[in-house]
């Protein structure tokens, strides 16, 4: 691991994924746990690093190490105090926040970003950090969608993240299927499986309840008849967790989309199964173009806030002065 | 008890309330428990109504009984299939299911209503019924909103029922209160006691919510406000229920003033507190008159489709052909 440069992290809520990088960022080595801020091992932080990065650590040297996500927030490790939006890859550089973690070592941490409006996200900075690194051309002027438990829609233009927006579908689906009487069929039918959700019927399902969305103009008078359908016996108690997910991913793209300037292109970050639910559901509206996907891209825009911020050296050593 | 005409029964899902009602329906003896079809006693619904209603039905003698609400469910005590809208006092009192359940008893059973989009209801048809003795004018025209944990929206043309939507707003409420990021900082301020509602501070916080629906024209792009707003410090976390309960209550009268025909005068029926709270939302639509207010009104409609059935005489003895 002599060619070590980063040991770069993606510290959230649930997961805490660490990737050992070479020069020009190139991934050495990573490995992913279950320890999320809010599920770290015994001995906290401290154990959690130096458990799954302890040895490179050991054998790489002073290596500089640089986090993004919730290990920032007021229940991290640290806090990296929120950008004000409009940012840039500059702007985040600039405010990284170097914490001593002992052992003669520093962590650097991202700091999330806020919006007026108001707003927060931590983490997914990074992330379109790096989708702009894997496709350029998105600097200009795009829409960058990450789905997850607290969706995220991120504005760009001219390389700055502009406006941004949180949906809570993600974790509206979960209470609503874990705790509601709309998830109480299925519950009751699977009570220790995983929801059919990618059946032919149900993925009609799903159609249906995006379609019922983007025709009436919002979810809210919809939700009742996930139980309603099922109680009719127009929907099958097993696929009515697919609908419900129509219901809700429908409307975060009825609004999201909604909010678009000037048409622009959308892209889908994340996790793949799940990007595909929403590309699916984006074929409801028909003026929408097919979305470029990317996987997650928090590794590359750690390594590019590095290189911005002087922690690591590009290449030909001229790219930590290039901003866009 | 000689005067006994009825003993009616409001029996949901999380209450049962009996009633004995003498001639023209006046309220003799009225009792609650919280025996909901989903909390029984020991001995089921048998002990239940014996246990409210024994020493009424043992002293009046062969006196009649009328329940309505989840007790005609599947998971109740008998099914009384829902009747499909549109309909009126004559087709749901010719619905009426009789059921023996023993001792010579008969309990009679007011049927649910559907609606093909799908939707259902069970109880609140028969508060409609009581809502239009109670204020006969509202039989022309009149949009009836019961607030609650599944709040129903009814549109009454010419004494029938046409059309009902069910919001989840309630249940909504009460899930992300109870299990979600929203209702954390509530959780972690007031973990046992009630949250703070009805502060003019809380009242500020859920006026603020209404009106940034009303303005936005949705509560899915604002939900996750309720958390920002709080890591910002503009909102108090003993506030923000309040906040969220203003979003929550907001999009329903939105999507529900939306759907009124012709303006149609809205009526509230139920709980005085949460009538009350609807009523402070309603404010923020400049164009909706101050709406009228009527406690629960099962009592009248249980009255009124005893008399309807035959099962008791009216005053006069006319009364009970009057389909009106």
């Amino acid at each position: 691991v002599s060619a070590a440069r980063l040991v770069a992290l993606d510290w959230g809520t649930s997961s805490l994924r660490a990737f050992l990088l070479g020069a020009d960022g190139r991934v050495l080595a990573q490995r992913q746990q279950p320890w999320g801020i809010q599920h770290l091992p015994t001995g906290g932080f401290d154990a959690a690093l130096n458990d799954i990065a302890g040895d490179w650590l050991a054998a790489a040297g002073p290596v500089p190490l640089l986090a993004c996500g919730m290990v920032g927030s007021a229940q991290g490790w640290h806090v990296a105090p929120y950008v004000p939006c409009p940012a840039d890859l500059a702007t985040l550089a600039a405010a990284l926040v170097a914490f001593d973690i002992g052992q003669g070592r520093v962590l650097h941490i991202v700091p999330g970003l806020s919006h007026q409006r108001p707003d927060v996200m931590r983490g997914e900075e990074t992330q379109v950090i790096g989708a702009l690194i894997q496709a350029p051309r998105l600097a200009e002027h795009a829409t960058l969608v990450m789905p997850g438990t607290h969706s995220k829609w991120v504005a760009v233009r001219d390389g700055r993240i502009g406006d941004f927006s949180t949906y809570l579908s993600g974790e509206l689906f979960a209470v609503l299927r874990d705790h509601s009487i709309l998830g109480r069929p299925q519950r009751e039918v699977t009570p220790t499986a995983q929801a059919d959700e990618d059946s032919p019927a149900a993925l009609r399902a799903f159609d249906l309840a995006v379609n019922a969305v983007r025709r009436q103009g919002s979810a809210t008078p919809l939700l009742f008849s996930t139980r309603a359908l099922v109680l009719s016996g127009r929907l099958r108690a097993e696929h009515s967790m697919a609908y419900l997910s129509g219901l809700l991913i429908g409307d975060e793209l009825r609004c999201g989309l909604s909010g678009r300037v000037d048409n622009a292109p959308l892209v889908l970050i994340g996790d793949a199964a799940l990007c595909l639910r929403y590309r699916r559901a984006l074929g409801a509206w028909a003026d929408v173009a097919e979305p470029l996907h990317l996987s997650n891209t928090a590794v590359a825009g750690l390594w590019r806030l590095a290189l911005q911020a002087g922690l690591v050296q590009g290449a030909g050593g001229a790219d930590d002065d290039d901003s866009r």
